[in-house]
């Protein structure tokens, strides 16, 4: 229940404030080159702390590689990776040991096991998602050997649409914007919200380009549908849309339909997946996140005795998660993407048998 | 990749103008009582060819029970149904034997598979839910015997949106749609499209009722990533919405969080999941449809040569695939919240305990 | 639970006395050509009804393709295929409706679901496994063209070996022997079991030759794992070896390893098989089964209510299960090793790179 | 790949001699007390260099949880466990670091992934087993919970073979022998091979005791299958049975089955499996092991470059790999029946009922 993927597979471990989160990456081709500063350069760009824009809570997050990479290169064995948690307070959570937080999962991670981790989420905590990221890095660098590109950023904020979709400004915005005109707004909203001790949703998107024709394999592993698998697995996460998507049910079929000429399609509101299969055209995912359910104004909940209470937190929370939620959108989607790759290969017979044939030693 | 679940398992296959569609059901415990008319009844839901909102296939869409069942018991071995395909016109198809149709799963099939099946989309083709119906009709039986409902209906056709949810009212409409004030408006649409040889998209909504707090299995199957997952697998589907959905993004938290008092929540944005896991509220699920592809003006698009030609479609297609949609996202519904249910025992010890001494037999 | 495989995977389903026998394959490459007489060819040397060495019950075991093949060619989606039974009689078991056959699963199936499908032990009878041969007969077709050759034949019945491994032979033979000087032996024991209303027990060998080196995934999907997973999941078989199997536990290392030259190992105890992956040298694979548990002599039981009962058994049985059963364990070896092969692709960066470009369209 | 079982499922990762070796546990209920003092002793039975019979090399092997479990209880997340490698000599492999070592996984290894990793073996090396002995010591702790033991011994070294099977003197014989009388022959044989730079085999014995009725899920994940699949998948396992066995295949029927009375079966051939699933009586598995390929002669090999060159081995290995098998054999086993157990749950209706009703809220 803690992997996922079929051949391109990862498992994540930990909670917010457990010893370590880490993952165990397996599937990974052997022979590809794996630079750990590039999986921390992912971490540091997900990593807490960084700004007023997100969680005070302070983490080096800092990656090991356990296990899989020898002399520089993946083994075909698996990637262990591990990130231990440094900068826990459990005593913030003190006050609400035996509270429900509004919007939150300690509610039913209660009444699921019956066991209370009453330490910043434990294992419901978005701190999780930071080994996504890192296994999320690994099959970045696996699809940047074939040229294929993931890239992130937030669209809106608080209902404030950016226009513009530029990766490479959000690259350098402080709230991972894509639409420099938007960014002052949009940071407004944020920082109104935290100070009267709210908190606002926003919208990500991921673009996956240079993604070749056939990724996805129907019926139950279409492509997008396991990008919504992925993206609602995320923390926060209340929809998902690919390429047009709501508003396609508005559309008519003739302005809907992408007509197709010979070098490609002429428009793209497909979001580049047609039957649950790539078709080539960049793949856009939408993403929409709630506002952070952990508030500092004073909510109404009760106990783990059902006892009505006032609720009223403490600790470190981000006042947006769609923020570094795009980092791990981003992450989720690149190891679908690999994952589709791998199931790709084989799925016809001239396929199959150009593989098959490397595979053997020359001469036999 | 033809299967979907862990332990509530069904396998489907078959196409458009094949012999036959078919499911295997995998994990159903012993003993539940398989009503054939309710299965049945179900098919006849979906079928299509019943009025003008609808393609004009004719398909008696009679279900066959292969295996499994017993005595009118399910056995605990895996039920395997079937169902002939008896009015495929494959001729329909001819004119486009060699070409893509604009929106068209066709394009990306051949592209990845290398054979062309042009007979009505082969696999791709929607029909192919007729074998998720039948599948999803078990799961509502053993969730029947649990007090759990599962229900659907249309909230919206060509952006015209109904206000009430009645799920009675839906069950009687030639639309399915679930507001009777809607319908006159939501058919004009459709037979608009219709006679201009255009198509319309629509929104469906599924309620899942009397849910236990608990179903779910974070962090990776998760029962909202999961109906994304299923629902997203459905054909044209192209945005899933949990609860307050998109809206939520432009909420404050305070706004968004539902308050909890002894009997419950006293709203419900989370759409009835916190953290993945079911909280005893309804499920809300709101499935956003693309207008169907299959339409009869001529469009651009290529061979598969790739040279540039007019597609100009005959054959029999639906105006709005979201009306008998909503049936197959009603079934997939079903289908997750069987296996959630059964993922779910043995989550604690307490849990463990009573169900093992259940699996003893007395006196051991 | 009735699906076997991750990248090649069948699911069986059907009952001995229930309606029809199916499987559905999934994951077989598009482009492949499906002979169906093959595939017949193959269900008839599993036939019962052949001879006297095998059960009297007559089925001609006429298999019907439902999906995925279209122009004789498999297009990438499920081949479902269906075996009516014709020729149950259910009446054969009434007076045994309420007993346990000793070293029968009926006891189990019982106790397990609380069902009672007293036919001919419903899903438990060996007759569940024509439809691993056909199945297995998709796997071959895939195999041959890669020039992999799964063959299978009788080592030993009742403690009598042959001291020839001769495929060719077996084939001819009435009891798949593959030594023509133990042929009598053989047969003479089992008839002479026959004679007195019990039954013998074998040993069967499934050679594969032409393996490629790097089949098998460590650590948990070893190719000798899933092996003898495969093989013991076949009714009545007790124990599995690998290559010098058993025997190597009394030998020496020196004496066991097989030394390598140039051209290869100069001798193969390993059994074609290190560290879980294949090595190059025939995969050599010996299944022992026990004699079938329906005999005709009354046995010391229990009914459904535990009381001490006799049990007559009347019905058509194997005296011999070994015999039949090699065709199903060559079936199970030749959908192991698909599987294998599939999973091997993309195994390191040089391979993917060429599976990767060959899914490429030219000019892209 | 490196991950088993599909409801209780572990993962596991490392290299001989890479930092670390561990596991993450997934799918164990909440609740358990998580004893670690329990899991550490695991380790020290399976430990190297403890004595003349066992590998040179020193580990302590100690155990760090670093996550799912919160105050001694599991809390229904994974649970991840890390050894850190002390005692690695990577130098003592330097001297082969090109060879191919006869009998050993390096060979396919290296044509599988195309990476070198020399190392002692890399993942290869049955240190890893040590991640699955902790594994099944948190599977053992859950069986122990409901009173179900896994017990395992050595039956035979080098062919001299025990008569008694004594599980308490076992656990304190050097070599874990399962009989007094054997243990000095047994003894001699190993110190005899080790003297000749050899080694040898041996057979070990797992007895399950106090299984329910009713664990595996026939036909492809029946229980027999999977202690087969989980046997073969340790280090230089070259067979298995289960029960009578390889014997079984010459016994007549009416000698073969265990005839039935009310308190249960009057003998016990069928190892406590009967069609797949537990009959309740003891399960029992003979695991047979092949000698150590790694042995200090000189021998035949080639080297990465096909160079056939003489093969002289440095290091430090078992002389016998069966004796802390034993260990790891028992642990897989412990691993197999928690699986089981818990997908056992649900399996009718009237079990799925009670434990549907436990899991509900009183007075929901």
């Amino acid at each position: 229940m803690n992997s996922f993927g079929k051949r391109f597979v990862f498992t994540t471990f930990g909670e917010s404030h457990g010893k370590a989160i880490g993952c165990v990456v397996d599937g990974v081709p052997a022979g590809l080159k794996i630079d750990k500063t590039f999986i921390q350069s992912e971490l540091d760009r997900r990593k807490p702390g960084q700004n007023e824009f997100a969680t005070a809570r302070k983490e080096s997050d800092k990656v090991e590689i356990l296990s899989g990479v020898f002399e520089g290169e993946s083994t075909g064995t698996p990637i262990a990776m591990v990130i231990f948690n440094t900068n826990q307070k459990s005593k913030d959570y003190t006050n609400i040991k035996d509270i429900f937080r509004p919007g939150h999962a300690d509610f039913t991670y209660f009444h699921k096991y019956g066991i209370r981790d009453y330490r910043g989420g434990g294992r419901s905590s978005a701190r999780e998602t930071v080994a996504r990221v890192a296994a999320g890095a690994i099959a970045k660098i696996m699809l940047k050997e074939l040229d294929i590109k993931v890239q992130s950023g937030v669209l809106a904020i608080d209902g404030i649409w950016g226009e513009d979709a530029n990766f490479d400004f959000a690259k350098t915005s402080e709230i991972y914007t894509l639409d420099k005109n938007a960014e002052d707004r949009q940071k407004d909203a944020i920082l109104g919200a935290k100070n009267s001790h709210d908190s606002v949703g926003g919208v990500v998107l991921v673009k996956i380009k240079n993604t070749p024709i056939g990724l996805g394999e129907p019926i139950y592993h279409k492509i997008d549908a396991l990008l919504a698998d992925a993206m609602m697995s995320i923390n926060a996460v209340k929809g998902v849309e690919i390429g047009e998507g709501m508003n396609s049910s508005k559309l008519l079929g003739s302005q809907n339909n992408d007509p197709i000429f010979q070098d490609g399609f002429s428009s793209n509101h497909s979001g580049g997946i047609l039957g649950g299969i790539s078709n080539g055209e960049d793949i856009d995912v939408k993403v929409y996140f709630k506002p952070t359910p952990s508030i500092f104004q004073t909510q109404q909940s009760v106990d783990i005795h059902n006892k009505e209470v006032e609720c009223s937190l403490k600790g470190r929370h981000d006042p947006c998660v769609a923020i570094r939620g795009s980092i791990v959108a981003e992450a989720m989607a690149a190891l679908v993407v690999a994952d589709m790759l791998l199931l790709n290969m084989g799925r016809n017979m001239e396929n199959l048998r150009k593989m098959y044939v490397s595979t053997l030693p020359s001469g036999k």
